[in-house]
């Protein structure tokens, strides 16, 4: 590397003393024991999140903008395997304003942003949406382009792309956006893609918060590449019982045309032992009519992170 | 990540700047150049023990538990390769307390956890009993339920298994577990395994601090699923000659039943540069008379841990 | 790992609280979008730098010995996607003193210390000289015993080169020097090379700073181990039209020994928004006569080091 150059003089010295304060090492670590339908009980990672670990930081460049960096590395508390990417969750490069926030690299894709915000069972894999068809939506892109605007009044939107010469030989752009909103009791997000294969998604998400319950509904609805139109939705309910356990029940439904319907019904509670750590527990029971197997499962763990 | 929930409220903040506080980021980097019979001199990595890095962290639970997490790769300081699991050394979670501690996911197995600790050479490349034989005994393993007791009067043990829905097609579980005794000058511990493949080990090991010289011996004796059963020994001496230099001698020997007996004497001297750096030198003479050939070597290194 | 011995009970601790303050974890985050003739508008890695994370720590063994330790893993902004030996820029051990320092392990060899930093252009993918040929020098090698001097008088130099056993089947040693000198206006490099395949390179370099513009320029020479000899030159210049401002210019020329000639110029611009990031664009234009097509390149991209 070039040594010489004013410009250049602090790249140089990569990693002085002054790197220490800038960034953060941040984790998850999150596994569960329990049982699927067919198996013996196992133990498996990620039950509300996937394991990871990642390290991101900001630079503040004046004039009201920041850099900032994040990779981030999921892995497998079964075996300690991580992607074969290794940073396969994200590996990006932004700059944020008051014009929004622009980040470049891999990372989730807008569609993915608001994906499971809305998903009774914690979003987890006791969700009653396991039963979902057709859900091969692409959740993080590489070479992605992300524009994310400010919050104005409650409302947010995010677009992610790819550039022509990111695309694979005879694919096309991932491409995706999201609009949010939020504002006290209510929430709701719109997610729209087109993959890569020319796969189409739509999600159509609401929240309302009673206080003694937060209603939850998604409807999603696929056009695959190959085969039919997919009709997806689900309904739920987080209830807070005290200020650390909450309660969430839901119910999906899932409907290739033409053919049969799969349904599930999930129940789970998740309990705050600290500010960092969470244990959960429940069940999905599900009844399948199209061809898939049912995968009812019970399970019981632990969320910790750092 | 569903971002509503009380419960899960911090969880979705996860990697806040508080996080840097909490975790521990460590390692090793041990080298050693020297010669092995048969062989030109070259550059190995962990004489002394396998390079790497890993991080670790711990979080109060109230009450008098502790969570904790650890993720730990090993890395190669000859062409800096990991293990193609990355996370290979330790990929776990954990809850302690009175109780003792419970860790769930990859980790050492309760065998290796005493298996080197009664090794004269400093359980080193140098170590005599490198020429034990049939000692493909399970260091780590996937997915393991992991119990150390408390300590009480000297006494520790503990036991580490696997789940039925995580034992390979076909195989069993990898079990073991250990005792320890350690009471002033007197150490002791009993190590046993039960591998996926069926093959059973036993540890019996000890040691005996004169204060001029420590003595150790073990013995293992392994049973593998195919071939003859191996007992192994070792008897040595660790002497400390100033507060930063200690010379280990060590004697191993090693006899499959119906064949012929190996055996090796081996001297190590390290010497403590300061507190995080180690250097090491000595070798190791075999008189193997079974089909292997002699390993004889000759080694100088450095450890430096952070 | 042995427990007892006073030598090695910190060893034993590996990672106690102490770690913390000993290691520097650092990076480079940096990305370019552009067009390479023939292609299309794409994002690529690394326009100044390869993205990258390391972690690097020292410690002072008294006696004016210092003890240090560096991995580092390349990674892929677009694909998060790291070396598959995951540390392989640096994973090295060493040590250093009044005699100089010592590195053992993975590291860039000591041609590649000097190779870059008497390009225009920023030693980046807009740097002209990227149309040398036969440019297969080792950046990096195995298991290399690497010195280096202390700077005396504006001079300095190191040496790297393997161990016999170190070599691969039938293969040769990677052996590479370097002499610096720095002193005032006046910079020059000599760097060679002997290559595992028996390929040499020899690079002579200088530069000289007028203040209102550096003077740059190398002439690099190959023998490869197959095929003709290659002589390859660079000339630019450095211009600070700011103080956060700097223009290069850069011509490069190439020619196998009875081929024809490889040519390019270039033009770049790097700004410093900041301490730690630089926004940078440019274009090469080439021209090449070789049976190798022309890459003309047009690049717009960000660096940032944390």
């Amino acid at each position: 590397m070039k040594k010489s150059l004013i410009a250049l003089a602090v790249l140089a010295t990569s990693g002085a003393a002054m790197a220490q304060s800038s960034v953060t090492l941040y984790g998850v670590a999150d596994l569960w024991v329990g049982k699927v339908k067919g198996s013996s009980v196992q133990m498996v990672d990620g039950g509300v999140a996937q394991s990871r670990i990642g390290f991101k930081g900001t630079e503040d460049l004046g004039g009201g903008l920041t850099a900032s960096f994040n990779f981030e590395q999921g892995l497998n508390l079964e075996n300690g395997a991580t992607d074969p990417r290794t940073f396969g969750r994200q590996a990006n490069l932004g700059v944020s304003g008051a014009f929004g926030s622009v980040k470049l690299g891999r990372s989730t894709t807008a569609l993915d942003d608001v994906f499971g915000a809305f998903n009774s069972g914690f979003d987890s894999a006791l969700s009653a949406n396991a039963v979902w068809q057709n859900i091969d939506y692409t959740d993080r892109a590489d070479s992605q382009l992300y524009y994310a605007t400010p919050e104005f009044a409650g409302f947010s939107a995010a677009a992610s792309t790819q550039l022509n010469g990111d695309r694979a030989a005879g694919a096309g752009r991932e491409s995706s956006f999201h609009v949010k909103y939020a504002n006290g009791p209510i929430g709701a997000a719109v997610g729209y893609e087109d993959d890569a294969a020319g796969q189409k998604g739509t999600l159509v998400a609401a929240s309302y918060d009673l206080g003694m319950a937060k209603l939850l509904g998604s409807v999603y609805t696929t056009k695959p590449d190959a085969g039919a139109r997919t009709n997806s939705y689900q309904i739920g309910a987080d209830v807070p019982l005290t200020s650390a356990l909450t309660l969430s029940v839901g119910y999906a439904n899932s409907k290739v045309k033409g053919a049969e319907t799969d349904s599930a019904f999930g129940v789970a509670a998740a309990y705050g032992l600290s500010k960092r750590t969470i244990v959960y527990a429940g069940f999905r029971a599900e009844k399948r009519k199209s061809a898939l197997a049912d995968a009812d499962v019970f399970a019981v763990g632990v969320n910790h992170s750092f």
